[in-house]
């Protein structure tokens, strides 16, 4: 996964429920694989291992009480996977819910932008 | 630190800078000296060593380029701690990002939540 210190803005992490986490990596390993048919390329993409990307998807189905991807068969390299419905709302929602996000923090998030300049602006 | 897992709702992190982290916990610890005049007792209330707490302080003044508290002496029973005027803006910023956040993202996660109802209801 891409370390999120490379990045500036936003990471908005969800609990759906207590137990049940709707956040940046998941949103981008289901986007992935709606992409790519594949979750071995989608791990791919994200610097993820197969072991490590369908161990998260397994995760999501049990935190979320349903399958998120489909027809999962023959292992890294064979196979197709697509997103379920469940699998395909689960991504649209983060996106609308980021983009939401990015729209209703962006003068705060600037302030603090313009603070951090003068603060450096100083030395 | 609370345990994320036990809290229904929005985690938000802010990468103000990509090495530049206010996030939920750092918020929580800087309210928490605003509220009790102390590093230790903030730490105390979130569960974290005052080692802990200190040291997350310290991490805060790196990132951002200016000191978050101050009149910090005395070590984990003396002394008196307090917000910084940037201190006490992260805090600010923080809670008023996290409130309009809650109201953007309001609409898709009642749709999220009424979606595992119905899969809960299935089994």
């Amino acid at each position: 996964m891409k370390p999120p210190k490379t990045r500036t803005g936003l990471r908005l992490r969800i609990y759906v429920k207590p137990d049940v986490l709707l956040g940046p990596g998941r949103a981008d390993l289901l986007e992935g694989i709606r992409d790519t048919g594949s979750i071995a390329a989608a791990g791919r993409r994200m610097g993820m291992s197969y072991k490590r990307a369908w161990s998260l998807i397994e995760t999501m189905n049990t935190e979320f009480g349903a399958d998120v991807v489909s027809g999962v068969k023959g292992g890294a390299h064979g196979g197709g996977s697509k997103l379920t419905a469940l699998g395909e709302e689960l991504v649209t929602r983060y996106r609308s819910m980021e983009r939401a996000t990015q729209a209703a923090i962006r003068g705060d998030l600037a302030a603090l932008t313009r603070k951090m300049s003068v603060i450096a602006n100083k030395k």
